[in-house]
């Protein structure tokens, strides 16, 4: 079968250049469009872009000239990563024009007829694309994918709201550096230290939780009644952001069964089929000084979601904590799975 | 007046070499005695030891010799860094002899007849003292100081609990790596990387917080009445404990009444004038992005507590966030705080 | 006596940050006057000023409000934090205004009647204001301190060149992250991670050496003729360049006689009593392991450079290392001690 | 083909768990055992290992059971990640009993009997176990692996030595914590800091590069004759030694004949081909802030040194700058393609 073209919005930034990183040898897709800024747009790649991952620009990638951000490119799916002052109008544009746009932006994520989505939790909010459809004047489709931290949270809280009802989140988080982009944090600002309060972080978080973890009834996308409170704080980590949480559910689970609930876990049916998922969405990690970010983050090539420390809550019913790889299962590699999903149930 | 002679006990670990630091220039009292441990003992001091601290050893005190931990040391007062396999017969022996042990160690910490203090908040607590000369044939006494992160979460909790009264509490902690000593915590596990619970750590922060906000009933310490879920954490910081903490209570404070009776908080009546007491033991911050350890760790020389980001929690009542320096406020300088208390109060 | 007005222009940046620290309570002058860009230009300093010091803002700077960068400041000194593509017209503006400028920018360092002073090596080259008077029209005069880590060189070849007469200098520096500004280098660049070849660094670092330890002949500075070769590294350390380096001489001394000379240097007549000047202004340790940038560069409240490792070279014929504190004696203290010479010297 | 028999010997270790890593999936080698401590022999590896790498335990090798390090293991090749102070001893009776000893252990690295080994670099010097043969009674033999920062500096060396004679060469070294094995350095010594002077180290980089860069002369290996000077530190980067060099040649290139000469450097004849071996054994890279630790030490799965910086030295002729991953191509990957050298040269 030959690969199916693919773009990407904003390639020369961090979430751009993992985008490219994945892309470069994905077995469905290729990449056929690179777009940048004013400032990069007609430039050699690799000239252009500050390559800030640490493995090379893929050869071939590094001499694709950088283009405008027009729905002129020879691509089916587009993949967002454009900064969130100029994606509401380009990604409209796209989708305006034919193009599936996987978007990792935050512009479309709390519009009732765009599904934010993570395919294991809730792949079925892809219904929501034909309210799109008749709503918007659009040949193609907007589909989005969530916030690092939300993906990290709301993977096992998932797992859980099946078999136990989650009522009541407790969320503080320990976020990595990269979530802030590039150039992001200063050395003299994080070495060392830790700031409270990343801004906006928690607001998104509760929102897209609640989407997430929504139900699709009569066709609309109903938030889940879920009660959450939220701390963040930037750590001195690269990538892996980790969540501390307590959860309050319908029926307290022992520690015991929700483990086997979590490692049980397979995600909406037909997802662990598509070539970036991971055999299992979440990985249990039952020594008492694990998760950590450094050495838990790259599971299953940074698509799994570890989860341990699983414990009796004297105020809620269990704690646990979850570490994700932000710029992988938390941002690039989500929104390409995203389009994996998409071609698998034919909306190319 | 002439400076009262005291010694180090453990005089060679990290917490030791605080004590040795802030006691070189001590108003009241006057280094007399180190003691080290088998090994170190009979050398000079800057010979035997591994000085971790960036500023050098006082020069007086390098040239000191290291002596056995045997109560025979020309000091009335002894600050106790002993490592917790030892603390208990050698601490006891000094009290028996007649020594004033401040002990900066775990092992009299749960004991119903031996003060746990923080002056500011349960200085009567001394009172325990009577009952402990009439239990045990000491001609001396021990006073103890809490674990750095108890310290952290009570010096808030305790103004909040006198206006508002504390029911519940949401704990999570971000310890710097030098709460384990040295040489404690290697580069290579910490770097770039949050190691989760903290072993032993979260059950002596829920059992001495609940001693410290304890009430005196016809002369025996009642444990509050509070609960505490508590998840602990290593991070790659040098010094400074953040604690993220969510509070119930029996009567909700707006922020702004909370930050007012924060900001307010002097402490039991006559801390303040002892020589190491800050002048205000609380500090608030309210900066989005505070506090942070590295830049509030240091506050009134390590003394004060800093606290910020208090806001409505939608779980509990309010939210907030301490930072407080682990190996001053938290270890060595709470022990010389409490001895100026035992001072001022008459116990020598 | 009443203080001495000064104003420090580039107030808001980060070596602006350190000269309104040192400022605050220095005993001969007296903070009349900050300035800042276009941006910050009639705000209130502590509003409009991103402050990255650790310690707070002093109390009575905050509320001082940002002006222009015009030579109507109410001040006699003025010390020059400016960045390098203005520093150069306003300076020559306040000189001409009759200010007395103590530039901390590279704007002026190489012009030849223009002195670059670090009063300990070189204090004689202030007879260049004498021709600075005599060819530019300038009521007032400029005096500029070098490269942070030029100093850090600097000061030991100045003690070891009088002693032994020095030929050649191999440079491996290794330069703390300070040193780029605020925000200067992002964590994700620098953590677990070495950037060689700060971009124009060794160029400075040579030309401005040779400079100063250059001599005056005939009312000129010539440049000393030594031959360097220099490679810069950037490491992820805060605070504190370290310099290693190997020298070849006229006449070889042992690692003794070096450590006597570096040991007992006092540097130019006088420059030990101005109040900023330290006791040595170079530091011998003899331990294996240092100097240490984090352990030594607060060395006489980041005034002394301190010299270790004292070794013969296989190929040249001593190694050793230095480390300097690149924002204090490297910066704005150094700038701070020039003007404190030139008010003993009474060129106020 | 069956593949061979091997067994790590001092396998709990942080170079004992390289190999084991690196062996797991290996083409021509399969694990048949383990062996450790006292303490730990007997147990089964996954629980007497403190694993320290970032990836887990391969599955197979957390079953099997540490022996002790006699010579009964049923394999035909050990290679040895033994402590100093037992090496010794131990890796002559397995040689004595018969087995291919490949050992990243320093004790018999100065043995004029006992090949010290970087295929690329003096594969020839095999030719001394004829020798070891003749003067030692072993049924086996032993080769070595050189110091971890020997090879970063001996790589470049070579090449450039083949073709322009390298006669002085001036190093200093920004090396990595893992050098340092497990636990190593703490957190509270190297975060924010440099320490200079690993003790020995120099020494052993002077002596291993004279051996590595000698001629075979009628069977006795001759060291080169090259003036070293060599500064070590240790700086706080997880993976991947810096080595700054500069170095006077018989004959001086120009930067641009150097890279010539380093990028086509392809090492001894048919190394190569050997399963471990990089396509080319050393990376030129001409970006001006490379090599850079955290970007280059995997290069080719850390198996090729990457250099770059190279330009003309004031004081000598040329300066470059190395990066060498030093656990794995400077340690057990190293030892690795030393065992499949001797494989393919018929040694088993």
């Amino acid at each position: 079968m030959d690969k199916i073209p693919v773009a990407v919005l904003g390639a020369t930034g961090a979430v751009g250049q993992r985008f490219i990183q994945l892309l470069a040898d994905h077995p469905w897709f290729e990449i056929a469009a690179l777009t940048g800024s004013e400032r990069t747009s007609g430039g050699k790649y690799r000239q252009v872009c500050r390559w800030v991952l640490d493995e090379d620009i893929p050869e071939t990638i590094g001499e694709m000239t950088v283009r405008d951000s027009d729905p002129t490119l020879p691509a089916r799916i587009v993949f967002s990563a454009l900064p969130s002052r100029v994606a509401r109008p380009l990604e409209s544009a796209f989708a305006e024009a034919g193009y599936i746009v996987c978007s990792n932006a935050a512009a479309y994520r709390q519009e009732p007829d765009v599904p934010l989505i993570i395919p294991e939790v809730n792949g079925e909010h892809l219904s929501l694309l034909e309210r799109q459809r008749a709503t918007r004047e659009w040949q193609g489709l907007i589909v989005t994918s969530p916030n690092c931290t939300a993906t990290g949270l709301v993977m096992p809280l998932k797992a859980l709201d099946q078999a136990f009802g989650v009522r009541q989140v407790f969320v503080t988080t320990l976020q990595a550096v990269s979530g802030a982009g590039y150039p992001g944090v200063p050395y003299l600002d994080i070495i060392d230290n830790i700031i409270p309060n990343i801004p906006g972080e928690a607001e998104k978080i509760q929102q897209e939780t609640k989407l997430l973890l929504g139900k699709m009834v009569d066709g609309e996308r109903q938030s889940a009644e879920i009660r959450l409170s939220i701390q963040t704080n930037r750590v001195p980590v690269i990538d892996g952001h980790t969540v501390n949480m307590a959860v309050k559910f319908d029926r307290r689970p022992s520690p015991a069964e929700a483990i086997d609930v979590l490692a049980g876990f397979r995600g909406s049916e037909g997802t662990c089929d598509l070539p970036s998922a991971p055999e299992f969405p979440i990985l249990v990690r039952t020594e008492p000084d694990r998760p950590q970010p450094r050495r838990d983050r790259n599971a299953s090539s940074g698509m799994s979601v570890t989860v341990g420390s699983i414990r009796p809550c004297p105020l809620l019913d269990l704690r646990l904590i979850s570490v994700v790889h932000n710029t992988l299962r938390g941002a690039a590699s989500g929104s390409i799975l995203n389009a994996e999903l998409l071609v698998a149930k034919g909306y190319l």
